[in-house]
């Protein structure tokens, strides 16, 4: 679906906002806007795209053939440049010597934007994000259904993640398993987070020697990418029987997660969704323990709008994709995390892609 | 070797430079500077150094653990921010209400840039590898060795390569072996270019379903990262006897690299490398034809400072690392490369990293 529709909604876009022209770099915008999949490098490659008129794009000389080759040049002029050429001359170039509103790609490098800002005379530059956040964030029903197919895909996983727990074998090993099945039913491996233990409680913990005990905990928050598409889900498992504050906390976390998801209807804001999810683990009384957001958009990228969080008031719409990912962390201890990736269906409630139970797998040892 | 002696040196050079304070978001910089391995995300890491005084670092509340766990907290004060803060107002609040001059790494996103831009009342922002190029540019008796040990380490790759060349097998079989031989060697693949044919003559072509056809040549550019530090080598083989015309380019090709080689001598620039080894190629009547620069540094990242390339006149010093890689590519029929990395010695002259012979190999069919 890349291509001239979504070039054409991006130059409305920017008609709309009265942005004059968006920058865009290797990037997952530019792979969602051209197909083009290339990556960030010294030497620049640039969309550039007017609210009126042609797309441009800037390529390295020794790249216009592997460009080429993705057909990048049916959607936008090609403009090379040779390896002792100033490629962001060619860029302001484009822009004309006068420029009122520019947007920017949000993950190009700093030091082209500070190249760019001293050799263009832009009133003012805007993040990129902000024409292309709202229209990324709303999937057409191809992206929907990828998001599910690579759900699907990642539930298979997590489906074998018995066969891997084990006392006596560390997080690595586990992880390097789960890594090869993540590979057989992806293109890509994004993450492996194998948490055991007192590990449990760092959100970001990714995997470490340490080895796993009898009783020990484990939460484990995989995800690859799929034609295009990111993965993402988390379950916790016990190997053996886990120990009564660790189920009283995780019976919580399905309540928080499942209030979460519910909470998803028409007319409801990301924010709204976060408080469902964190008013659960509050009455609880772990309020405290729940530190960080309770999700984040997914489609091209892990992590995209919307934000499920206090602040931002994004409405829901269909179409939307996003994860529903309560945790609740006891330092030094352990820690317990449940997600699950969700659409927002027609009817604007949460159609789930991950559907292997929620609740803590005992894991016979 | 990151640590306290590296951030003294950086603030030595901010202080010479003019420069109040250079900011450093997750990035081989970081790495560098630091040791912390981690990735950039819309959540704000970003280590404030100043010209004076003590380092800090903002860091996402709930990676605070992992920061942890790599000691940076040894090293810059540790600033968290939760999920519903502003990691921009806490840096404007370590900057100060009013700065001079603030450099920013060279990776940094452009919405970072933005809303720091926005938020900091700054006279001037410069790139931060203004101050991080030349000091990284000049390694150290460690990273020499872990350049030349990550070189014998690609050697090996090269030495199996007539094992997977075989006609009948595609590019991406072949890939496939080579990126599975670059694992038992390195800690991580970073590419795998195998372009076979007339996909030779793309410099940055990477692999296609293309099946090797028996007489055809295979430029194979391979690198992966060891302790930290990349490899990056390429040699070309022919499945067979190569044509006249190919076996008459690649003795050119052969020469130019050599004299790049020889041209390292003390007080020489980069751009002097590079003509040397231009000046065989065109000399040959082939010199519209090597479309690319002579090389790039190499340490933590694949491409650094310096860059082997008119232009660039840095003055080549002891522990400077560098790869010479002259190309020669003809559209449409096929084209070759030879890539050593080199690391410059006490005495001023190259030290290759690589061994295997550079001769055009022939592959038994």
């Amino acid at each position: 679906m890349a291509g001239p529709e979504r070039l054409g909604r991006v130059q409305a876009a920017l008609g709309e906002q009265g942005v004059d022209a968006l920058l865009v770099g290797p990037s997952p915008d530019l792979r969602w806007l051209t197909g083009y999949d290339t990556h960030l490098a010294e030497r620049l490659t640039l969309l550039v795209v007017p609210a009126a008129g042609e797309p441009r794009i800037v390529v390295p000389e020794l790249e216009a053939p592997r460009a080429r080759a993705h057909g990048v040049d049916d959607l936008a002029g090609l403009v090379t440049w040779g390896e002792t050429d100033d490629p962001v001359a060619l860029v302001s170039g484009l822009l004309g010597e006068r420029t009122g509103v520019v947007a920017v790609q949000d993950r190009l490098w700093a030091m082209f934007v500070l190249r760019l800002q001293a050799a263009v005379d832009v009133a003012t530059w805007v993040e990129g994000g902000s024409v292309l956040g709202p229209l990324r964030a709303v999937k057409d029903d191809q992206e929907v259904a990828a998001l599910h197919r690579v759900g699907a895909a990642i539930d298979r996983v997590h489906a074998r993640m018995h066969t891997w727990l084990r006392p006596g074998r560390s997080e690595r090993d586990v992880a390097a398993d789960v890594a090869a099945a993540i590979l057989e039913e992806h293109d890509r491996v994004n993450f492996t987070i194998v948490a055991s233990g007192p590990n449990g409680a760092s959100p970001h913990h990714e995997v470490s020697d340490r080895v796993l005990q009898p009783g020990d905990p484990v939460v484990v928050d995989i995800g690859g990418t799929l034609d295009g598409y990111c993965s993402d889900s988390t379950r916790d498992y016990v190997l053996g029987h886990p120990d009564p504050d660790y189920a009283e906390l995780h019976a919580v976390l399905e309540q928080a997660q499942a209030a979460g998801v519910a909470a998803v209807r028409p007319g409801v804001t990301a924010e709204q969704v976060d408080a469902a999810a964190r008013d659960v683990i509050v009455a609880a009384g772990h309020g405290d323990r729940f530190v960080h957001r309770t999700g984040h958009g997914i489609g091209v990228e892990e992590h995209e709008r919307p934000w499920i969080v206090a602040g931002d008031t994004t409405e829901l719409v269909p179409g939307m994709a996003f994860s529903v990912e309560p945790g609740i962390y006891v330092e030094g201890r352990h820690g317990a995390r449940i997600e699950d990736i969700v659409t927002v269906g027609q009817d604007g409630t949460a159609d789930p892609c991950n559907h292997q139970p929620r609740a803590l797998v005992e894991v016979a040892t």
